[in-house]
């Protein structure tokens, strides 16, 4: 195990750097924070994890835990609680995190999907991840995110998904183009809409189906709009003008899942 | 309008008391921060508005609606905006809030209600606002939130039901006598489990329901479910353990409403 003690430490420096797209984009590497998502990545993409970081306490409290880290060849720092606590965005760190590899981009065509989510400027971290986690839930073969979503490796993202990023297959920086590619391959384009759509329980749906959920301020753009098949909307009682985006996408995916 | 110009004013000292649950208790008042709440609660609860309190910026910005307030006999106080941000529990305050008071509690009997949601333990104010604005969208005649969640009055709770809170009926403080009251008037009890459930697209409801949601850690309480008619759970494909309490509420409300 490498002790962390100074703040000029480099590994340090490069943790700070994770914290922001562009040192992810120039490293290649994400980090995870929380007990929690760290046990995810270890089951689930053990051979991504560059190293794992744990505050003293969080080492003290944990002795046994660490030390099979170590052993089973992982390479651990110990930071103090302070320094540990600048690389967390979160107000009360628990004490471990992660670096991981970025996966190699994956392509829709590599997918064999029936029912997949693109989504169109979500740009709120907690919701991007909630609603990824909801879509492995909720059965669906693969999440789009087009251009002016959050970022996928956003930490906050990250941890909301609980760990449904490790699994659901995940489509960045998509151009509106691949909307076009799924109706040729015999998607049926569905959109999110307030106006001129059809209560979504009308939908008629059989066969391949994508589902299109927009931004939490500005809904799903135009761009998008000309290019789905049909609109549809969530039935709203009272004054409600809208709803949480990832209660919307959640109760879309689970109304229209075949 | 009345200038707030020192941290020992009497009106602050009120609005920082009145971020806990002590201070609401003891004056039966609560604080609402941000324009789109402040404006709910003008068009819905004008009575119940005691003051409004507007930072420096947000008047020079705002004159004719902050002087319109003051004509139509509004209390306006004026505040640094170090003052302002002081009595905000948000990270970045939008420089106007309003202290209303408490409504008188409301009885389940006065409600002429056919759906209805019960809350066991929610205890993330987030998630309860959320949770609120989708009931009232999801068009549930009234929320009992039962002892153990948490308070009502809490502002980021207010602040997450984007108004709801001001048109749907919620019952606090409620005891678990009240399941018994509603089963007694011919309601079916539906409580979300993961164990021992039926799919919640198998329950075959006709009639008056009652919804309940557990806690985001710990579920439906045992004294609860005993006093249930049926468990359902919303099925989770892949390694999914559990949705977001606040996603997981409103596929609930929309899979069961009538």
């Amino acid at each position: 195990m490498i002790a962390i003690s100074s703040r000029d430490n480099k590994t340090l420096k490069l943790l700070r750097s994770l914290q922001r797209k562009k040192g992810r984009k120039e490293t290649g590497l994400y980090f995870v924070e929380g007990v929690r998502i760290v046990e995810e990545a270890l089951r689930w993409r053990d051979s991504d994890i560059e190293a794992v970081i744990v505050s003293e306490s969080f080492e003290e409290k944990n002795k046994n835990f660490v030390y099979s880290l170590d052993e089973n060849g992982k390479t651990v720092y110990t930071a103090k609680e302070s320094l540990f606590a600048e690389i967390c965005n979160t107000e009360t760190p628990q004490g471990i995190g992660a670096i991981l590899k970025i996966p190699p981009a994956l392509k829709l065509a590599e997918q064999n999907a029936e029912f997949v989510l693109i989504l169109d400027g979500v740009s709120e971290p907690g919701n991007l991840g909630t609603i990824i986690r909801t879509a492995e839930a909720a059965g669906l073969d693969a999440v789009i995110l087009l251009k002016g979503c959050a970022d996928l490796y956003n930490p906050k993202v990250v941890r909301a998904t609980m760990g449904s990023l490790f699994r659901v297959p995940c489509i960045i920086d998509a151009d509106t183009d691949c909307i076009t590619t799924l109706k040729e391959q015999g998607f049926t384009v569905v959109a999110t809409a307030l106006k001129d759509s059809i209560e979504i329980s009308s939908a008629q749906l059989s066969g391949k189906r994508a589902l299109v959920i927009g931004s939490e301020a500005f809904g799903v753009s135009e761009e998008v709009f000309s290019l789905s098949d049909i609109k549809v909307r969530i039935p709203m009682a009272g004054e409600v003008e809208s709803l949480n985006a990832g209660v919307a996408a959640g109760i879309a995916m689970y109304l229209l899942k075949p």
